[in-house]
Parts: structure tokens; sequence; C-alpha cells
């Protein structure tokens, strides 16, 4: 017997494949090409439906990388600060590589121009990754991997920066053996951790 | 009586009015609104003259950057790294604020999309600048400020890459005391300086 229709999960599974048509369509043509049309064709949607949950193109790109980001960026916990730190950066960068066809890439640049997406980059993607970050660095110091007087806040930006500080200048991502040297001289910025 | 007229002089003068008027234009408008009939109309020149020099809209505002860069970014030397890295970022704070309407945002976010304009980014603007910066730590190593076998290349990522983090994520720019504290922690990641 078929199961009855369920709009609740209709609902979902539009949204699901909204969300995907927008990543491959970002991967395949890159984020200023993509187009609510073309979103709605590779969904199998109309764009009346997209506009009834979304507002713009960014605001469907920036719930896609939401929805990838949480199971990507999860930060690890093995008792190793630095090794786990490598992981999760790792999978940031992932996420931001190649650029030219790269979801995040595209959203932070459409948001250096629209201080409405600006403000939901960083309150529903960026906040709630700085508190998992920071909750982290807390456990590091529980265990006695890092002073437990660090200013997380600084770490934060040493940590992170430097990813960031080569995305805008196009100077290339680091590779694993780069990012490691990076973390351990960030991590030492902090100073020995107490015995 | 009066000299004769000078192409070259008159060409530098029109070069002059061109990039002015496309900073000014920024500032009032934001890079995305900026055009290339607005900045022909404010500097009194035809579009076809600003053509026959630049490509496009953000070659104009490249070498608008570039111009200013040059005299804003300088490295200066009173023999205390930790207080001129200081002056030297704020200024480049001042080129990135407020990011609404700082032309060298508006190239960043532009840059994100467009290939050859990244290029023109890191190889005009950036390389020198790198080369500047890395000048300038030379000569802390040689002050004995920094230690001889610190890593210039991931002084630069820590020391600038809070900058860019902050400004892809809409976190704020760093104020000084906050600019204070990242310095010492970013220097501090090369040991203590040699005795």
């Amino acid at each position: 017997m078929a199961a009855p229709p369920n709009p609740l999960r209709r609902n979902e599974a539009s949204r699901r494949a909204i969300l995907d048509a927008s990543l491959q369509l970002c991967a395949e043509l890159g984020y200023r090409r993509l187009t609510i049309e073309a979103i709605a064709a590779r969904a199998g949607v109309s764009k009346k439906t997209i506009y009834r949950w979304w507002p713009s193109k960014g605001a469907v790109v920036l719930e896609a990388v939401d929805d990838v980001a949480t199971t990507v960026t999860e930060h690890p916990n093995t008792g190793d600060l630095a090794a786990d730190l490598h992981t999760q950066l790792t999978a940031v960068i992932g996420l931001l590589t190649p650029a030219e066809t790269s979801a995040a890439v595209g959203l932070i640049a459409e948001a250096l121009h629209d201080e409405e997406l600006a403000r939901d980059l960083r309150e529903r993607i960026i906040r709630p990754r700085i508190d998992e970050f920071k909750e982290r660095l807390r456990q590091a110091q529980r265990d006695g991997q890092l002073p437990a007087d660090a200013d997380l806040d600084v770490a934060l930006d040493l940590i992170y920066g430097p990813l960031y500080h080569r995305l805008v200048f196009h100077l290339g991502l680091p590779g694993p053996d780069e990012l490691r040297t990076l973390l351990a001289h960030a991590l030492r910025a902090f100073g020995p951790p107490p015995r």
C-alpha cells in the first residue's frame, strides 16, 4: 500500500533537490553564472517554489553551504589538538577549493557587496562554528594542550586567518605540510602548554 | 609665454583625474555601482579615453588602489618591529574600511570571480608588498628583534591573516588595542628574539 502524500516530506525532498542543484551548478558554472532558473530546472521544481522559501540566489547557496559545512567541518577530538585542527582546516580548505567553482567562495565574494547576505553568513554559518572551535580549544585547555589563559579570539584569528589571506590574494591555499607548519606556529603564540 | 602642449603631461593629468574619480565614486557608490560612464563624466574625459588605457573597470580601480597603497602602506623602520607593524597594518585597515565603499574591498570581491583581475591583484599589488614586508622583517632579524631562522612566509600569514579572516566573515576589523594583541601573539610564534 502506498504511503499517503506527506506535504512535509515532499517539501523536504524539494528543499534537498534545490540545495543539491545549487551546489552542483556552482561547481559546474561558478557562483556568478548560477541562476534561480537553472536551479529550478535542475531540481525539477518551479521558480515560484524556490522564491517561496528563499528571497535570493545568495540565500539558497547560503543554506546549501551551511548544510554541507555541518557535516564536513566538525571538530574531531582525538586528544591531539594540532592533529585535530589539521583535520578540520583541511576540510575547510576543501570547501574553498577550487576557488573558481566553490559555492563558499562565491558566497564570500557576494557577501562583500551585500550587507544582508553578510549578516546571514556571519550569524548563521560563522558564529556557530566559532563557538564549536572555542569549545574544542576549551577541551584542549582542560587536557593541558593549550595554556588555560590562552586568548581564544586571538587563536581563532591566527589559526584561520592564513586561509583567508591566501584566498583573497590568490596566493594558493596551504597544502598539508604548510598547514602543519602554520598550525605549529599559531599554537606556539600561546606559549608552552602547562606541565 | 604659455608652455607648448605636452601630450605626455596631458595624458598624466587625465590619468590622474580618472584614477581620482574612480576612488571618489567608489567611496560614494560602492564598487558595484561604479561605471566607466560615471568615471568618465567625473574625470571630464570620454569613455574612449578610459578604454584606450584600461580594459575594464576593475583595471582602473586596480591601478588607483595601487597608487594609493604605495604612499599609504610603506613599512616604517623606527627600530621597533611591533610598533612599526602596528603602524603599517593600521594603514592597511584604513584601506579596507568601511568595507562597503572601500575600493580595495571591491577589488578583492571582484577578483574572486575574475581570474585575470586576480592575477593582476596578486602580481601588481600584493607580490611587491610582500617583498617590502619581508625586507622589513629581514631588517628586524639583523636588528635582533626577530630570530634569524624565523620563517617569513609563516610570519606573513600570521600577521596579515587576521585582517582578511575578519573581513570576509564581517567580524569587524581590529581596533588599535586588538591589533597590538594580535601582533604580540603573532611575533611570539617565532620564539624569543636571540640575545
